[in-house]
């Protein structure tokens, strides 16, 4: 299939090449993604800025295009300007941590796979369990087996995927759960700190972690060692709530 | 009542003064908002750099705290950090221009009012149907009546509501319609250039825009000279393709 990669983490991360070098084998790959770190940008997009292109060799050769955007400029500008025909599916990662729970609004690695989504494209996103993760074989395995998967089936319209994998090898990851967004979240709070010249400054920093019980929640399936797959879309009603708001006096 | 005022637009913009003036005369308004626009950072956090706030002024007078971060990360820093005890409500906006239909993903001001309702917090995000606007009323006019109503009604947890009024004065405005997010979308494409010095560059621009027939959706609403009130959440899953996937032989 016609792949384009793209990824949060930048255009040099570990995770990107990882996915990179078992997508290749099989399939015909373009990367287009940011050329810096871009976490925790949520669905952001640039339109104050122009958006600049780079060719970027690894280890010698070329690997892609650098955008000094964020991951959802990537697939938008890449599908736009750079590739045709369009791709036939877009990959977004390998992240480095898992995007499970509360804190999946702020991904910008689903945030690429949502935006391919409205662009009619199936698209993936592919994140890790682990910072500093090494053996990526357990999210790159189960990608090249969903790749021929959608090769065959469609998702429902403006629907992508986001998975997570433990951080084991393959061989001990012990299937594929269908999930939903938990309610896992990171508890934070801000690090007070003053500068060498008297000014006050903050650091966000995460404490803790609330764990979501649920065994349908994603993270729990990640946590059990499990792949686990859930369908998102860029619907934020909260249907059950319209009832509701009809019987207010607004 | 006890308000958490925010935006997108930053500080210095016209509609955030124009909420705060609107709101100051009944309740305890705290400012906290962008030192700079924010426009389409979604739900972005800061993490990668340091915080700091400065005390703004306007007309002569103190008006809240600027911030270098984004709309949600005012919310975050303004509840743990600089306002005890802590708000009682929380208002994104006025934004200039609708957070209407797809394009809602993009939406800092929506994302503030998100983020506080993942902290508990009773939230409402306001836009205004212009990028030009210069007569607020129907906007205000309708915030000052829903801060009365939620001082005695309660949304679900995690549940905010995302406002956008007509760009009318406010005895102009036909009612009040509960919506959900519709399919309006912006059309989209890229200007190519080349600066002087040779290289390529890219704008976004939009080229026009979808518009969503249904009636219920937000876009629809707000085009008819309503005010329409969607109920939002930070759930991404689309639930509808949960039984779907498990069908797939993954």
């Amino acid at each position: 299939m016609r792949v384009l990669l793209t990824n949060d983490d930048g255009i040099y991360a570990k995770g990107i090449e990882a996915i990179y070098l078992a997508l290749v084998e099989a399939h015909e790959v373009t990367v287009v993604a940011p050329e810096t770190e871009q976490s925790a940008v949520g669905h952001a997009i640039t339109f104050l800025d122009p958006l600049r292109v780079t060719p970027v060799q690894r280890n010698g050769r070329f690997f892609g295009y650098a955008l000094n955007g964020t991951p959802a400029d990537c697939v938008k500008i890449a599908i736009a300007e750079l590739i045709d025909p369009p791709p036939q599916v877009v990959v977004s990662g390998i992240n480095m941590g898992a995007n499970v729970g509360v804190n999946v609004i702020y991904s910008g690695t689903v945030s690429a796979a949502t935006e391919a989504a409205l662009m009619g494209i199936p698209a993936v996103a592919v994140s890790i369990d682990s910072f500093n993760a090494t053996d990526f074989s357990a999210a790159t395995t189960f990608i090249l087996r969903l790749l021929q998967v959608l090769e065959k089936k469609s998702l429902p319209p403006g629907v992508s995927l986001n998975v997570n994998a433990p951080s084991v090898p393959a061989e001990q990851v012990r299937g594929v759960r269908i999930t939903h967004q938990g309610r896992r979240k990171s508890i934070e709070s801000y690090d007070r700190r003053v500068d060498p010249r008297d000014h006050v400054y903050y650091w966000l920093t995460n404490t803790s972690i609330f764990q979501d019980p649920d065994s349908d929640a994603d993270s729990s399936a990640v946590a059990e060692n499990y792949i686990s797959v859930t369908p998102v879309h860029h619907d934020l009603t909260h249907y059950e709530t319209l009832e509701l708001l009809k019987e207010w006096d607004l």
